[in-house]
């Protein structure tokens, strides 16, 4: 029997049925309930202090996560201790937001907000339509897949672009390497953000990247604040350079006083991407597919770090 | 030579090269420039009493209007003149921002919108995504289709319900006869709008209609504000058993102090569903195959009316 802690009643429930597994319920805010648990499930979205108590369960083998990003979890991993992130879970979330962000700041849905409150018929003609586009999608994961086939849909063409240069798949030709950027951004007016945040890509949106991109074209970032200069954002867009729809923000959450709330062009959802009802049943597919298998004894397919501390 | 008037100068431009006719530059403001004008294009958004002027070309033969809509040209149309509609030039435009609509809705974008106004970093985890959804589609001619592409994409269920049942399409099964409403309505949790407004549709969506959607369910409407009853709508959101998103609205404008502006759950865009940078590359694309047709001696395709006064 493998022992598996998960953070939600629920979720014990509907794995209580795949063989080999024994599922436990922990949130990890206080002491495990059993030494023995062998492959950690946390919280979806909490503090990854919680993280610390990993090092309470000397039988423990795995960390899987529900969230695409890992890197916050990377130093709470005991030696040996293999991290697995939830690839997948959240393509359809957060893509679908991506995609409403970009309709919304194209076609005007927040100056119709505001006008809203205001009883006040805006004359909004002849905004500019998400298709006919030229989309740049920076990132190429499965998100990336996803915002693309949302986009072809829409009639908007789409370019894609990875760390490295690779061949393409059935939606896009090729899939350009990063290091293309600097040529690529002065044909493209929605630039989409859903790549790691690293070192590399750390303030890779900076002052240098806004003033490539076309006058006035949008750029949407889905993925995690600190990619772009902030301050460099809040002067492009006050500028007029470039418009921007931002699920996420640096810094997060986005302090009262803060310029870029207020900046002309800025479009704000509070880190919302992969929060919405889409998740639940999307990570319960996943748990149930990953640890049925390592249970069965196969390792967990989406490994990105082993703990060496 | 076909002399056919159109009221941009660059679409003069642009059909000059048509083998076999003559644009010429007309808004219909003024007296027309010429009496033997045969065909019509007449502005895109204007006062429909402009069309009075049709009773002053003695040759005319056929007014192409660029709207789908096309009850408001009706009235004017001289005894044996033909009217086209301009089917198909809005489907991109609309399609786009009803999906927008319903994304928005769904995810909670106006609420960040005037969050982002307080400079609130507001919590809106768990809102219903879109995707998983069991959307309603009734209207199903060229938009309606264009929506349920851009629906299937986004992972979204698809029923569609036109004034008869028919045999489906590649996108959907079948095609459901508009009596059959009642018992579909409870099973889908997104209602698109996307239907002509004649005697038989005006508030089709009343209180019967709302009462029988699923409770928090959403309300889509890009067709004509008069297919719901405003007041009914109203309640019933107050209620909080619907919500909606709008495009067109009844009375349109909306006068300044109409409750609708301040019910929750309520999201308004000032009928701009065809009226995005989408409408003229196909407005264009549409006017040339259909004029150039028309010059070789066929008819035009999208007659809806034969002038009979």
């Amino acid at each position: 029997m493998v022992i598996v802690s998960l953070p939600e009643e629920n979720w014990v429930a509907a794995l209580a049925d795949v063989e080999g597994l024994e599922p436990v319920l922990w949130d990890m805010t206080d002491a495990p309930p059993r030494g023995d648990i062998a492959v950690v499930v946390p919280p979806y979205m909490s503090n990854p202090k919680r993280l610390a108590r990993l090092a309470e369960l000397p039988q423990l083998r795995a960390v899987q996560l529900v969230t695409a990003g890992f890197e916050h979890a990377v130093p709470y991993l005991p030696a040996g201790v293999e991290l697995a992130n939830g690839r997948g879970i959240h393509d359809t979330s957060t893509a679908e937001l991506a995609v409403g962000l970009a309709i919304a700041a194209q076609r005007g849905i927040p100056q119709a907000v505001r006008a809203q409150g205001d009883g006040e018929w805006l004359r909004l003609a002849g905004m500019p339509s998400l298709a006919d586009r030229h989309a740049l999608i920076i990132g190429y994961g499965s998100i990336g897949v996803a915002i693309a086939k949302r986009l072809l849909a829409m009639e908007v063409s789409v370019t894609a672009v990875a760390s490295k240069a690779r061949a393409g798949d059935d939606l896009v030709e090729q899939v350009h390497g990063i290091n293309e950027l600097p040529a690529l951004l002065p044909e493209h007016d929605v630039v989409f953000l859903i790549l790691p945040l690293t070192e590399a890509t750390h303030h890779l949106v900076d002052a240098d990247f806004l003033a490539r991109m076309p006058r006035n074209s949008l750029l949407v970032n889905v993925a995690r604040g600190g990619i772009v200069d902030t301050d460099a954002l809040v002067e492009a867009c006050a500028a007029g350079q470039v418009r921007a729809a931002l699920d996420v923000t640096d810094p997060e959450p986005l302090p009262p006083a803060h310029p870029l709330w207020h900046t002309d062009g800025v479009l704000i959802t509070p880190h919302v991407g992969g929060a919405s009802t889409a998740f639940e049943p999307r990570a319960l597919r996943l748990l149930r597919e990953e640890l049925a298998q390592f249970a069965a004894g196969a390792p967990l397919r989406n490994v990105v770090a082993t703990g060496s501390r």
